[in-house]
């Protein structure tokens, strides 16, 4: 399958997930995952999702901008890069964003989330 | 060695190099090596600085605003995501970006860059 369309595939999956269902995104981490979430460093799918959703907004809306992917190595895994703007409620402006996936394979032939690094981008 | 220590001294080397002597920067491409530039894919060193050195500007200043790393899986690789301002000459204002190099050890005990992502954050 192409990796752009993988890559797209995943972004859009992610986010609509993240504004619909956020305790649904625990199926795309594992153990091993790391999140860096405005430079807080958080392990494992329970912690990560533990976060996400306990940030102090219960309703966003993402939209993106950009998304770059690259073959990550050996190991069949593919970095994501996505920028974006996310919509607060009572927000007058979105806050821009950046932020990076390193997908894995996983046995299942599917992909899960290693590596995850998130930022605002502020004006 | 910390990797956030490796990571700042990376990001250090690498805008220091890029803003005072470019054509540097080969050094820490290889062959392999893949380079996104604002959607412009870009494979090997020689292709890579050739593009970089060719940008329509011949000065620049990276202001780095925040550097995140995490280790990027067994092969001992790791991800710094950098976000920061690139002032061009004759530009009132500087232009906000974000990049992600994957650094991978070498066989001499250092790192090289095989995947590069650059992203201009247009406001």
């Amino acid at each position: 399958m192409d990796p752009d369309a993988v890559a797209k595939a995943f972004v859009d999956h992610y986010y609509t997930t993240f504004d619909t269902n956020r305790a649904g995104l625990a199926n795309l981490y594992q153990e091993t995952s790391m999140l860096s979430f405005e430079g807080v460093k958080i392990q494992g799918a329970q912690s990560i999702v533990g976060k996400l959703t306990s940030l102090p907004f219960q309703q966003c809306k993402h939209h993106i901008n950009t998304v770059d992917c690259q073959p990550s190595g050996p190991a069949g895994g593919m970095l994501v890069f996505v920028s974006g703007n996310l919509q607060l409620p009572g927000e007058q402006h979105a806050l821009k964003f950046s932020q990076m996936f390193h997908l894995m394979p996983t046995q299942q032939g599917s992909f899960y989330v290693l590596n995850d690094i998130f930022r605002l981008n502020y004006a």
